[in-house]
């Protein structure tokens, strides 16, 4: 940690941060330039951040030296994680195609887009039970029933299944029917929510908040990891942008910055980033080429009829293009598709 | 709501797209312009909303022409609300002016600062028991005995008081001890949540999200207030901003955007959107100057021995300094400070 | 200068850095934590920034202690300026009253805007003869023309004006008609442009560009600055914003923040930045509530007939409440409206 | 064009804008919703967007249906556009690969550097002569000396050459020494020298301004469309973001997006939207993928002594690895690199 001082900082002041320093067992130097004084703090970066040294008079800014997450950095797992979902792997060379509509909508319909999904090469099916609306007006997902739903297709047709959980008190629950709890983009500040999906050991895709900065969702899965539990997938899903010709802005380069710092594979969602089915392909392929370790994109087989975010699915034969070059990328990067 | 069709639109689209709106009971009327083709629909908007029209074959844009916010609007209710809490009222030229603590961190501390910033002009004390934190290895706040602390340090003083609630399951026994709940800003689209504390019937103060946009807040607002709980009163904390010279940007446009939308009251925070000191005063000012109907400010005794957000907190003789400037402008306005 | 060396620097990597800080004249202090080593680097900070110090191998990060601009900062004049435009001044208490239309149109609405906006208390006439418009298809402004009907009327009504330019090629030519110049927020790092309008002398109105960080618009001004011209009053005019609801994100606490960084005036500008009249008085008010030293309102007296931003105009008797409402707050505040 | 009325609207002003739009030569359709009035308006759309409509009384927004570019827009051109830069074909499936220092520093070391980007498979040499520099106190570049040393060492190597020029009084010069010439993204709407690069005809690198939308980039490009020069090439190098753990944020969806709206070419320039030379190639790699037109990529041969940006350049070999992998990339998807 290195504190720089005021240009006004007084003799007595400074001698007070010192003190201070000392108090909190750190060793600290001085450092007194032409313009300005600086402090460098040396000891346990966790405890100092836990201090308002800001708040110290004639402290004018607080620079830290070292990350605060731990268990999600590269330091302390220097190899690639690989997240385990049922039987199939994510991380390290094998990517997850995860693929489904935005809601449960009914068996039948959900069946039909699995069997698609499969046979277009998906490895793992999506569908939301519990849906975060916007609107308390908005169709708000079929709950437990949609659970059910999910899980049978899922057995019928062996695709692990991963779906969304927004409730605390629905951990449990969700975690029988799911082979992944994905905690969305505005819960993924939600520390009540994380806590519990930490606590259940179940594989968590953790979307990026919309305006979060990378240290802050490693941040976020370090509230995961910190639980005992190492199966946390990231997923890069777009953040907000003053541009409005998509949905939201995809940050590709995001996600060869989390493979800098980070052990926990990343997936990238082109269906939210963009919130256009024209775009999509050519995102999931760019998403591969940045590093990603998967791709989850939203297929329905009528868009038209969706429950909710329709116009940003793919149809299941567009799906299966994306996957058809996906696997002529992968294999040109050494990466394959897990279990398809 | 109107329909922007695609250049290339074929007529059997068109007549697809007109079809479709006369099943759902709704009125279109086609204009053909030179180089584009748009729909108008007539009916009801909702309706509209939740159908993925953007889906239809041939439909390039959706431009929706009402609000999605109903009870949150000025439209519902054409004058200033006022919410009471406590024997404090906020709203419609009466200004709530929060202070305390980011957390409660003894009897002894909290008691010192309530009556310190009573004797300065505040109406509402706040203090943190339950702390939402970006790292799982900061202070988490003193949960259940920090309520009591709070609620007795309010009283004593003859303050109502504010305390975030962060977790569903929490929310009854906040609610026992606290006269106002808080929803954060991370939490503003946890709609469970929201769902909860609207449920509670207690006066709820709600942050704005990081990147929300003023839509985007009314609609959380409107969560609260289909629950049936009309005491809502919007914050604005500063949003997400490539300027790091403060720590958020502070939005006071926004408030008198939200004037002309909405009949909830509004306050400032210009403690978390600035994060420093020296600029708290100046922004307080030009929020009530604005039109907010309150302004929440952090007070500490000791900044640098707070347990969480010390350096962005005034001292209680800053404080009083703050209320004094806001009184003369209150006057100049037209408005006062409630109960001081 | 600090630097900070990598996690895994060698032996080797850290003698080179203190050679080559030594070979450039500069003092290192070396500092070794627990988890990373850091260097503190004293000496001339301008030298130093022009040295790639990151590209050095081992360096990681380099937190510069200084800011680059000189001239423009307090630590170079911490009183604050005044400058003189015509007979007005703008600065230190005194507010510079800016208004008029987007575009110089013809003489006789400029002469019949400039009657109305001196008796309702502006002490400066704006209008454009070069507009720099986003398309190449909408009119560019009366050019030389439009500056003889802009200077008449400035001085058949006693009022400095106050004109854009966006050439350099013209910086003499506008520097003869007009008391100030002004370089728009399109041209901020127009750097170019800015050494013309250096050398001219003139005072200059300096538009903050739409994603400049307050340290950007502060290095610009001291490109002014640098060529020997004092005379530069700094506008903010909002910034880009993912929210819709306002043209731009109007950032009223990055006043707060220049005025402790710098001894220039600042105005605010809320036509151009919220693009909505209904929210032009509030949000002047608040401009001068949080320390501006003036307020720029485009006024028109047929904003339906306005060749240029037209719907973001006050008609002129709006305009005149607005002034006497700012006459009020600024006698609250110990400032008065020069000239007036 | 579609205007929507406000709720409050009387028939007095609905009959003013329907009169106002006959006046205009244009066709108005009323439809009158249950809770809104709005108004088709067809024409030219041009010659609206021109008119203040938003400030007839009772127009609450209006609604834009064609794109304000004619020129770079697909209708106008729908097959991909090739530009040609000395012997080097840009566009439809042909590659161009730009690379070179930041700044001419020495004749020595540009054609050492030529020389090295040459074997690596670079077809086009940059070099900046004129440095639009941030700080007036940092190197501005060796100016005409420095357009020779580029001119000789692109000669000696086979290389066409790119280099800025940001001033329109130096544009005749510039493009006696360039194959192309480069605007940077601080003068993207700077109108004057987008002009004057369109009449000299030689093909232009535009680079897109850091808060641009990508209609406002396709306006900068239909001004030197608009002089008769059709030789333009956009370029992606990042926009503004509240992360900082890159330099810019760089918006790959947007070169997809662009392909859908524009026939021009696009390259991506990794340099400068990630300022990490370690990011460089995957970002380059997702670039090609998500479907530019080519990269843009700062090479030096001893970063440390650069005299501007150092630090965001890779070395020739460095640079070499990530042509290789490109290749086999655009072999994968029917493209090649042009001329190398």
């Amino acid at each position: 940690m290195i504190l720089i001082l005021k240009p006004d900082v007084t003799e007595e002041q400074i001698s007070h941060v010192l003190e201070k320093m000392e108090q909190l067992g750190l060793q600290a130097h001085l450092s007194r330039g032409t313009h300005r004084t600086i402090v460098g703090v040396i000891g346990d970066e966790d405890q100092l951040r836990s201090e308002p040294l800001l708040a110290i008079p004639g402290v004018k800014q607080v620079v830290p030296v070292m990350p605060a997450y731990k268990l999600a950095s590269l330091d302390a797992h220097p190899k690639s994680s690989v997240v385990k979902v049922g039987n199939v792997e994510i991380g390290d060379g094998k990517l997850g195609m995860i693929a489904g509509p935005c809601a449960v909508e009914s068996a039948e319909r959900m069946n039909h887009i699995a069997e698609q999904i499969r046979q277009a090469g998906a490895n793992l099916l999506r569908g939301g039970a519990y849906k975060p609306r916007t609107s308390p007006y908005s169709f708000q997902g079929l709950g437990e029933e949609g659970l059910k739903v999910l899980r049978d297709a899922g057995q019928a047709h062996d695709l692990p299944v991963v779906t969304e959980v927004t409730d605390p008190r629905l951990v449990e629950t969700v975690a029988k029917y799911a082979d992944m709890l994905q905690v969305g983009a505005r819960n993924m500040q939600n520390f009540v929510l994380l806590t519990e999906v930490g606590r259940s050991g179940k594989p968590v895709l953790l979307k990026r908040g919309m305006s979060a900065t990378v240290e802050d969702w490693l941040m976020s899965a370090e509230y995961i990891l910190s639980q005992g539990n190492p199966n946390v997938v990231l997923c890069e899903r777009g953040i907000k942008s003053y541009d409005r010709s998509t949905r939201n802005l995809l940050d590709l380069a995001a996600v060869a910055v989390v493979k800098r710092l980070s052990h926990l594979p990343v997936i990238v969602d082109p269906s939210h980033a963009t919130g256009r089915p024209d775009l999509i392909p050519d995102c999931a392929f760019a998403g591969v080429a940045v590093g990603a370790d998967g791709i989850h994109i939203e297929v329905h087989d009528c868009p038209e009829e969706a429950k909710s975010d329709g116009p940003q699915a793919l149809l299941p034969h567009e799906y299966a293009e994306v996957v058809q070059r996906m696997r002529s990328l992968a294999e040109l990067m050494g990466k394959t598709i897990s279990n398809s």
